[in-house]
C-alpha cells in the first residue's frame, strides 16, 4: 500500500476481474463476448450532429447542469415516457450515469448508512457506496432475477439510506413488472428511503413494457444515460432526474468535480433524444433469441427480457470463464457482479457470427468440465 | 437542509460566487471579463482531429487509464519539455485536470489530514479536500504572488498530506521562478510531503520561462489538461502524471467513476499534443499588456507573467464588482479565490475591444468609489 493513500480506495475491490481481464489481455483476437455497449459504431445521426457541433463552436464549458435546451428536452421526455413530472430544474446532465451515481453516492451517504442492493448487481452500486463508508447491504433476487420483496421487508430500516434498483437489469437481462416497482416502493415508503433506479438499458427491451418508478415515488432519483440508446458510451454523458434537493448537491459537487458533461456529446444527445432506434433493438432481440436458443439445453438460464445480456448458470462461473479464455472466448465470471460464482455474464452486442463462435466454445467448455 | 444529504456536501461553500453571477445572469449583453477558458473557438486543428475522429468510429469507452498512444505521447513531452522521467505506465488521462483533482484528493486524503494552499488560489483546492475532511491550511504569498516559503516552514509537519501549487497561476497570473520551486521542495523533502502542481496555464507564459517541480522532486504529481492550450475546456480532457502508487489507486477509482476520459476529445488532444499555438499567446500576450497598461496607474497591480488573468488590488472588490455589474461588467471578486476581498480577478482572455471597454468601466468605477 502506497504511503500517500487513504483507506477508503483501499476498500474497492477489482480483484475478481483483474485476473480474468489480466488473461484475456494476451488473447490476440478473441471472441469478445464481454463488452457492455453498443458494437454499431456512431449513429449516422449522432455523428452528423457531433460534426454539426464541432462547426456551430461548441467547444466552451457549459453550465454545471448542462445545456438548458437538453434539461428541457429530457423533462418532456421523462413525462412523455414516464408520466413523471421532473421539472427541467430537477435534470443534471453528468458524465454518463456513472458519473451521475458518483454524485449522487458523494452526497448522500454517511458513514454507516445502509444501502440495498439485489443480487448480481452492477458493480460500481457494491464499491462506491462502501468506499464512503457505507454498509452495502446485498439481498437476494428471485429465479427470475427481481428484488426479493420478503428479503427487502427485512432489511429496510431507519439506517436505510437508499435502495439500488436497475431495469433492465445489467448483468441478468431482466426487467421488473410493475407489480414488483410498486412492492418496492410500499416497503421503502413509510421510511422515506430513496430509491435510486439506475435506467440506463430502458431502451433496449423486447418482449414487455419498461417500468420506472419515477411516477409512482416521489423519493426517487433517476440515473440514465445517452451511451447505450445513442452509442455514445465513449462521450460521457448521462443525466440525473428527481429529487430536487438531492439534485442541487449533485450540481454543487459537479462543479468542483467534473464541471460539466463534454458540450459535444450534449448538443449529440439534444439532437438526438428522440430518435427512433427499433432498428438496432430490433436487432439486438434476434441476437438475445440466437443465443438464448444455442444455450437453453446446455445450461439454466433465464431468457432475458432487456439490456444486452444473457446470465446463465454454470456451476463455476470463474472455472467456466478460464477454460473459455483458453478457447480465446471472453466472458465475464458472475463472481464480479454477485456474491456467488455460479453464473457467467454474456454480453449479445456483437455480431451473430461472433455469438455462435461464443457460444460453441462455451458448449464445448461445458463438455468437457461434465 | 435536504434530509438525504451528509454533512461533507454542505461543506462546500459556493456562496460567495453566487450573488455576483446571480445578479450577472441578469445582464443581456454583459461586458464579461469572467471567462476562465480561451475565446479562440476551437483550434482549426483541433476541429479537424475531432471530425477526423468522428470518422474513425472513436465512439468506445477507452481504458480507463486513457489511450495508451495519448499516455506514450504524454509522457514524451513531459521528458521534452520538463525533463521528467515519468513512464507512460505513469501518466492518467482524465476529465480535465479538475476530474485529476478530484480523483487524486479522494484516494489521498483522510480525515483531518492537512492540505496546504497558497492565497489567492483555485476555489477546487480549498474546496474538494474540505468536503473530504481535510483542515485546508491557507498559507500567504509574497507580493509577486508567490508562495511564502518562511509560512510554510512554519507549518509543514507530519499531518500535511499535500502542498498544491499552481503556476502560472489562476487568479493572479504569476509564474513561479525555480527557486521558489527548489524552495518549496526543500522544505517538503524531509517530510515526503507530496507536492501537487497545477500547470494547466503552463503554454501560456509571456516574459520568463516555466519550471515544474516534476524533474525536481518524485514526490510530485503533475496534474494538467488540454482544456487551455488546445481550447478544448467543454470536452473535458486532462492527465495526471507521476508517484504510480498514487497514479494507480487513482485510475482504480476513476474505473467506478468517470470511467475514462471522452474519446473523442482523447484522440484531438493526442494528435495535436505538440501543435504550434505561438500565435494563440502572442495575442494574449498583448492583451496582457494592453489591459495591465489600461490600469496600471488606477490600481495595485503585480504584471502577470502568465494564464490569462490579471488581479488588481482595488480596495473592496465585492463592492467593484457589484459596482461593475451595474455598468454591465462582469468581474470575480477577489474573495472566490482567497480568504481577503481586496482584489478582482479580470479575465483577459476576451478580445481587445472588450478589454478597453472593461477597463474603462472599472476605471469609472473606481472614481465614483474614491
Amino acid at each position: 500500500m502506497d504511503k500517500y493513500l487513504n483507506s477508503q480506495i483501499a476498500k474497492i475491490d477489482t480483484s475478481g476481474i483483474r485476473k480474468v481481464f489480466d488473461l484475456a489481455s494476451k488473447i490476440k483476437d478473441p471472441v469478445n463476448l464481454s463488452i457492455g455497449e453498443p458494437d454499431f459504431g456512431f449513429i449516422p445521426d449522432v455523428a452528423k450532429s457531433l460534426h454539426e457541433a464541432i462547426d456551430s463552436k461548441c467547444y466552451k464549458y457549459t453550465n454545471t447542469w448542462g445545456l438548458s435546451e437538453l434539461r428541457v428536452a429530457v423533462a418532456a421526455k421523462l413525462k412523455m415516457t414516464k408520466k413523471s413530472d421532473v421539472l427541467p430544474e430537477e435534470v443534471l446532465i453528468t458524465a454518463g450515469a456513472s458519473g451521475a451515481l458518483d454524485l449522487l453516492f458523494r452526497v448522500i451517504t454517511e458513514p454507516r448508512d445502509e444501502i440495498i442492493i439485489f443480487d448480481p448487481y452492477f458493480m460500481f452500486y457494491h464499491e462506491l457506496p462502501r468506499m464512503l463508508g457505507a454498509n452495502v447491504i446485498v439481498l437476494p433476487t428471485t429465479k427470475e432475477f427481481w428484488p426479493d420483496i420478503e428479503a427487502l421487508k427485512k432489511n429496510i430500516n431507519k439506517k436505510t439510506k437508499a435502495v439500488i434498483i436497475n431495469s433492465p437489469n445489467n448483468p441478468t437481462g431482466a426487467v421488473y413488472p410493475e407489480r414488483i416497482i410498486k412492492d418496492i416502493i410500499d416497503v421503502l415508503d413509510p421510511y422515506d428511503t430513496l430509491l435510486v433506479s439506475d435506467e440506463v438499458y430502458e431502451d433496449f427491451i423486447y418482449d414487455v413494457g419498461h417500468v420506472s418508478p419515477l411516477c409512482f415515488y416521489e423519493n426517487t432519483i433517476l440515473v440514465s444515460s445517452f451511451s447505450k440508446n445513442l452509442a455514445l458510451t465513449g462521450q460521457r454523458v448521462g443525466y440525473a432526474a428527481g429529487s430536487r434537493g438531492v439534485l442541487m448537491a449533485m450540481a454543487k459537487l459537479q462543479q468542483y468535480t467534473y464541471v460539466c458533461a463534454p458540450h459535444l456529446a450534449q448538443v449529440a444527445a439534444l439532437q438526438n433524444l428522440n430518435l427512433d432506434i427499433s432498428n438496432y433493438v430490433s436487432e439486438y432481440k434476434e441476437r438475445r433469441d440466437l443465443i438464448y436458443d444455442m444455450l437453453k439445453d446446455t445450461f439454466e438460464i433465464q431468457k432475458p427480457e432487456g439490456a444486452f445480456y444473457i446470465y446463465p448458470k454454470v456451476g463455476d462461473g470463474e472455472k467456466v470463464a478460464l477454460k473459455s479464455i483458453e478457447k480465446d472466448l471472453i466472458v465475464v465470471p458472475g463472481q464480479v457482479f454477485s456474491k456467488s460464482n455460479e453464473y457467467l455474464r454474456i454480453s449479445y452486442a456483437a455480431p451473430k457470427d461472433v455469438l455462435i463462435k461464443g457460444a460453441n466454445i462455451l458448449k464445448e467448455v461445458a463438455d468437457e468440465l461434465r
